[in-house]
């Protein structure tokens, strides 16, 4: 087994740095768009069987270290019950935004094993499927930017509706969080327990909070649920916790604070260099970035530029795990992702 | 003559911390909603009068120690030869986009005074109107920030358009940055010489790049851009340049690097602490910030807390102007923004 990636989540060293890509089972690539015109992206995601064809599409076509479930942050939500749709073109909606503490209390918090069973399915099929090639990661949305959907009713730039309950309403605010961070904990180890061997936290929009406001509103919901997630037994070291990734993006500014929450891995964007990052968090973490999805857009030579400054900025610490700073993007090239993957392994092997 | 606000620029002490707001003049004001009602937003900017009814609104309604020229970002573009349009509910589109190395090489760089001259006008008008009160800020888009919407034609996510030909076509993206440089500079340069007492750049998207990219990108022609701007004696103090405000978000990586482009006062939004910004950008400069624009929708205590917390940050250091992370929202609750500005003025008092 290529176990590259689960060493370079607790800093052991590797032969050369792992690669993953954020978003990398995707709409850049012609075989899930070929899935899509037949099935909506819940469908994918509800049957088992095809979001394991999605998950091993990258897997298949490239040289990546480790897969990750297909999935959505979203469907969380759904069972908590509000009513989720993907709008083509416009993305998630959500018709029945939380907006007073009524609609928070109504929020139920239902075991994922059954309200999810199709993506604990999915993760058992995919590991068969993998049969050892790499390890399988799972993931959630972070309770900050769940609760930025369920408020908004979708995306948004401004988070006034969020911010506005938030301080407006202080304690509708720290149930829902409550609420989340329960449904998010217990989402994540039932992925462990299915099968998934790392756990991603997926906090995109961490960085619309000053640190001290995401101090004060987000940073206890996300300790907990990485916190219960860590309960469940790593499926290569037993005697510690599955490993866990945290990543935000916009958090440049608060990279200690957005560390304290935990995480054995922390993820960072193209928005900090990446060996000021590692200063600023400390020996005690492994870091994962931090190339800007839009670098895959550069002519070859160019974006071998840009991989090499990257892994001089990781400078071979053990713990560095390569991957872009936030997700891959639709209309990215698909030979320039196969060409990133290579330049990785070969630029890096010790 | 309040001159709270140019002393600040200038690190000198104050009776009180300096306040204004980043697009102060807008549509949370009903003055200017009714104004919008007879009028497009181009039509406001190109007729001086209108111009100087909607500068003087906020100074009139607020304790404000800043009046900010009533224009915008892009007009600099349209006399370049793009063709803007304010389209309702959309934003900005530019119908002729800039894509490949002809459309760069046909763009023109007129002189500001002649091809602006209704913001030149302006100015005149509103320093005449202002009799003194308060000083009157002038202000451009950065080169990157411009170029970016002149490459997209509007508002952007992921600045794909923009990073391809910057990655692709390096020359081309010199050549434009080149002339975007000339414009902004001169344009600055121009709006001091009509009656601004200081100028404030918007690199509102310059936190889009890496740090790296910045450095090479964007760097210089905002250096340059601001270097011809101080060219332009200041009112009070002839023998320095007009003081220049150098803004932009998400800039929390790399304020050291935005920093070395210049500016008498560096503006950053809410996503770094404070003082933890300025400790980092040093005691050379001044420091413009930097509340969550959203705070102005909490209850009048919580915004309280949040602006001693701001306050406090600064520790009274001369060289601080109190304004938002951000331009000020539209669904800003106009009583609160009144309750800000007074709030800034009394717990400063020194």
């Amino acid at each position: 087994m290529n176990d590259r990636f689960l060493k370079a989540c607790r800093r052991q060293p590797v032969d050369c740095t792992p690669v993953w890509l954020m978003r990398q089972a995707g709409r850049y690539m012609s075989e899930y768009r070929r899935l899509r015109e037949k099935h909506t992206i819940l469908e994918i995601i509800k049957t088992p069987d095809l979001a394991v064809e999605v998950t091993m599409q990258p897997v298949n076509a490239f040289d990546l270290d480790a897969a990750i479930i297909f999935a959505d942050i979203l469907p969380p939500l759904e069972a908590m019950g509000l009513s989720l749709e993907f709008i083509r073109g416009e993305g998630p909606v959500i018709h029945n935004p939380l907006r007073i503490a009524a609609d928070v209390a109504a929020l139920r918090v239902p075991d994922p094993r059954e309200s999810l069973s199709f993506t604990m399915e999915a993760i058992r099929l995919a590991r068969r499927e993998l049969d050892g090639r790499v390890p399988l990661i799972g993931f959630s949305g972070a309770p900050f930017t769940l609760a930025s959907y369920a408020i908004e009713g979708g995306a948004t730039r401004s988070f006034v509706l969020t911010k506005s309950l938030m301080y407006n309403q202080p304690e509708t605010w720290h149930e829902l969080m409550g609420k989340l961070a329960t449904m998010v904990g217990e989402y994540l180890k039932a992925q462990a327990e299915a099968g998934a061997q790392a756990l991603q936290l997926f906090d995109s929009w961490a960085g619309a909070l000053s640190p001290a406001d995401y101090r004060r509103y987000a940073l206890p919901y996300s300790r907990r649920a990485i916190q219960t997630a860590q309960t469940s037994a790593s499926s290569v070291e037993p005697s510690s916790g599955v490993p866990v990734i945290h990543f935000g993006t916009g958090t440049s500014g608060m990279l200690e604070v957005f560390k304290e929450a935990g995480g054995d891995v922390i993820g960072v964007d193209w928005r900090v260099d990446l060996a000021d990052a590692w200063r600023r968090l400390g020996d005690d973490v492994a870091v994962q970035g931090n190339l800007d999805p839009v670098a895959l857009f550069a002519p070859i030579p160019e974006l071998k530029k840009r991989v090499s400054e990257v892994l001089a900025q990781a400078d071979g610490r053990p713990g560095h795990i390569f991957n872009l700073g936030h997700g891959i993007l639709p209309q990215t090239p698909v030979e320039h992702v196969a060409a990133l993957v290579d330049m990785v392994h070969e630029m890096s092997r010790r």
